[in-house]
């Protein structure tokens, strides 16, 4: 997606060559134009897959996964983070150490809002290693329900998270794909 | 408003006397029609405000704040809770405790996106003992940006908030004010 792209280049920081800074426009201030054409580029890739729930990873998942969900015309939902393992009956959870931050948490998720018959798509916004995404799929197949695509916004192509997703058999559809980040220089996939 | 009234006696479930679970059309689930009708009414009362930003508070609070946003054409600005005292100097941080967990966390903002000129509404899903509003005016305060109001969706006014904000000259407008939750039965105030 070209215009995510151009703003990357534009106003995200490099600040080494593993992490990238989109905070003025995505993850701590919001653009809201940008979301919505996100937002419109998601719901046209995945229309055609009869996808009943958005799912967001919170919590920088959750503007662009409002705003398709609102694309979609389906209901968004909620994946939790907790920051230790309390246990807690009604809930579905399970346990994602962040590659990235080296901290481990609980993923959660209502299994009221999750059924057998929702077939989901899981938006967030970064893929590097995998770990989230993987979680948000345990949980929705420990509720029974099925994925019909994984959405990101920018992927750190040169992690492996989009081989091991693909490995499991699920579609990586991601509007930014970066190559490499060395000295600071933000290289997208052709 | 009507339809946020509607939906809380339809699907609200007031837990205790104290505590209302709205997870299946706000908190876990988001009902996104419901969140454009919110958004609406927001916008419609604050139109005249000059606001600059809208303050969501992490992280229940960044779906509604979104589409209000998005109603006004003016940027989110998302407030972080970390859930420890960890000093970072490129953020501005403030202690909050919640009274109905008990529980205390430092709430963020980045000073980059908070700036004397801005005139910003704050957002939240709740307004309990008004502990997490205080704290994003505290930090709204250390960026010497000014707070154009405060808008709730669900006020519980048996609880000091509102008498706290109101005290301090902030305008709280709620859409939707509960008197009492005795016996299970939500009574909304007249």
């Amino acid at each position: 997606m070209q215009l995510l792209k151009d703003r990357i280049l534009a106003d995200g920081r490099a600040i080494n060559s593993d992490v990238l800074k989109v905070d003025s426009f995505i993850t701590h201030q919001v653009d809201i134009e940008l979301m919505e054409a996100i937002a419109a580029d998601f719901a046209e890739h995945f229309k055609d897959e009869g996808i009943t729930k958005v799912v967001a990873i919170e919590s920088s998942g959750i503007a662009p996964a409002l705003m398709t969900a609102k694309a979609l015309k389906v209901p968004l939902v909620i994946l939790k983070k907790q920051p230790s393992k309390l246990l807690n009956g009604s809930l579905l959870q399970t346990e994602v150490t962040s590659f990235t931050t080296a901290k481990t948490y609980e993923l959660t998720a209502s299994p009221k809002f999750l059924k057998a018959e929702d077939h989901c798509l899981i938006i967030d916004d970064f893929l590097a290693n995998g770990e989230a995404v993987t979680g948000a799929i345990r949980l929705l197949r420990m509720a029974h329900a099925t994925v019909g695509g994984v959405g990101i916004l920018i992927e750190k192509s040169f992690q492996p998270g989009r081989k091991k997703l693909e490995g499991a058999g699920f579609e990586v559809y991601s509007l930014a794909r970066i190559k490499s980040m060395k000295s600071g220089q933000v290289e997208f996939e052709e």
